[in-house]
């Protein structure tokens, strides 16, 4: 049976890296008689441009319909002064929330050929290896009420809600407990209990989670600490899982701790893991267009995708050794290449993938 | 005239840490003629103790009358089980919104001599100096409504509330600048104006107190990436203001770049530039009690307040310099002690202060 995946290439530097993101998926989809059928649709600026909104219904019914999504990145100055009800970003949360793709998992780990690659000395971070588990529909992100509005006393004044349910909270808990039971065992929960009435129902419902994995270790840390400790000793954490907002920032904090962040992908997956797969890195408008950027993120989030969408173990496997491969023959986009490496461009890296797989 | 000078040593090492801090106080009080009268008083766990409550009434009547407050630190395990209504970071908040301390400045500076410290690289975080300007009484740390309650369904939900007025970023965004005119007039806002509606007006109104500063450089960043870029190449801020939680997380993050937390002292100040003044780090509860805490971000908390409320330029300026003494004759407490530094105790460390000064 054939399986569908909507390619939504984006802004930015999107495009190029899909291409060769698509590249690698259509070597992997032959050698390993996927059955996988590819369409093509916009989503965030470009959408904007086609369409008139970041998002269009009819990309939303295919994104419904297909198997899996691979998304490039979306954003970029020429949609900055729009209104903001259609900024690009708008068609990622739609996306998001329309299919309910409420765990998203960023991994952040350092490969061992761009160690040096890292703004933190060796010894903190060799070896490191992270997942951030990030609650994705739900939180302050989607919260109502919201508002801005004009006082009485003529002072405007503008105000977001953050809610969390306890089926919420406990659908991303499981998600975190099942990432750490297929990791090292341990699991930590970071919120701010000390100040917010969600965090304490957060923590009090991942602790009801914790009775089902009992060989999980669990900790929760304050957010304000978690920021700390993942520049103090990032090793010390395997599974972090965390609400939306704390999620999007100590994602993004953890990512760079790699000093590659070209080189990370992210899924985000609903109930019954489907998935839409994209680069942790943004669309990067300042070298879009130059052939420059770094495929890797995007290849690897179909390495990914195969992974926990298909449940094609192998084929992902290989991707990933394509890459590790790569790697150690010596080839380096700008973004990570360093003294005594090659430096290559966007295609040459994605070719130079599809050779090794 | 004489100043009344409230002390509240607190919890865990706060006892330790003040009474240094105190001597070094005490001497500048007599050698600059600062007129200053001390008084004591508890605050968070000892709070609790002594008075039920983690800040009493008469306490916080002592707070209103001094004309500066010099706090340890609160908290510890002691108290973790108690009613989260008087936990000992409820006598903190509510002490600073009763004060109106909106205005928290805290530094993120590299002393040459622990540059060693850092988890970051050397040539990363050389020479760091950078300033968070954090919101300390408004957003979703005191936001109403806030509620935890069971749904029709049964199911337990639990919601904040992030508020933010015109009035409120204003006068907070006028310490940001102020402060940036003082330093190198380079002022980073931090927000997510991308998704919450409390941000948007904080970067308009942002925008609009730019006008008074035509000086000042003025950029507009996402948390996220402020996230990611203290860690990737911290140098290229100068000032960052930011909300209450944001900067609760930023701060933390840009304190820990230094890796000597110990180090780092802060002020929280009112529209009169009265204020509260504390070290960065937290109560210690691991190390209490073992005179080994470093008292060094107290010491300077007590500068701080010698300059931002007294505009004791030559005081602050003293015992600053008699802190670098103190490192350049090579001694240390053990959280910043490295290879061929001699190591001391609290006590120590205090009287190597007082002698220095
Ligand atoms: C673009 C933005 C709305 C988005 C988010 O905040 O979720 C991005 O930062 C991310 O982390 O995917
Ligand atoms: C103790 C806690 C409530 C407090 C805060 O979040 O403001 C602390 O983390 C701080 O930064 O001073």
């Amino acid at each position: 049976m054939s399986k569908q995946i909507l390619v939504l290439p984006g802004d930015g530097i999107g495009p190029e890296i899909m291409a060769e993101a698509v590249k690698v998926l259509q070597l992997a989809n032959d050698k390993f008689e996927l059955g996988f059928e590819l369409s093509y649709d916009e989503l965030g600026g470009a959408a904007v441009d086609k369409y008139g909104v970041p998002l269009a219904d009819e990309t939303l019914e295919r994104a419904r319909a297909a198997d899996a999504i691979l998304l490039g990145a979306v954003g970029g100055p020429k949609w900055d002064k729009i209104d903001p009800a259609i900024r690009p970003e708008r068609g990622l949360l739609k996306i998001r929330s329309e299919l309910g793709l409420f765990g998203n998992l960023r991994p952040a780990l350092l490969y061992p050929q761009l160690a040096d690659a890292s703004s933190l000395k060796p010894e903190i971070v060799a070896g490191l290896d992270i997942l951030i588990v990030r609650e994705l529909t739900g939180g302050i992100y989607f919260g109502k009420p919201r508002e801005s509005k004009v006082l009485e006393n003529g002072e405007r004044m503008a105000y977001d809600t953050l809610p969390y349910s306890e089926s919420e909270i406990r659908r991303i808990a499981k998600v975190g407990f099942d990432m750490a039971m297929v990791r090292n065992k341990k699991l930590c929960s970071v919120d701010k209990a000390n100040v917010l009435a969600s965090s304490q129902l957060w923590r009090a419902v991942v602790e009801e989670v914790a009775k089902d994995y009992p060989e999980v270790e669990l900790s929760h840390m304050y957010v304000d600490n978690a920021a700390m400790q993942l520049v103090r000793a990032p090793k010390q954490f395997d599974v972090i899982v965390t609400d939306n907002m704390f999620g999007d920032i100590l994602s993004d904090e953890a990512s760079m701790l790699t000093g590659s962040i070209g080189m990370l992908p992210s899924a985000s997956l609903d109930a019954g893991n489907k998935g839409m797969y994209e680069p942790c890195h943004g669309s990067a408008p300042d070298i879009a267009g130059q052939g420059i950027a770094n495929p890797v993120a995007t290849i690897l989030s179909v390495s990914m995708m195969l992974r926990y969408s298909f449940n094609q173990v192998a084929a992902a496997d290989a991707i990933e050794r394509a890459v590790s491969d790569v790697l150690d023959q010596g080839l380096r986009t700008g973004d990570i290449w360093s003294e005594g490496c090659n430096k290559v461009g966007t295609q040459a890296m994605g070719d130079a993938v599809v050779a090794a797989l």
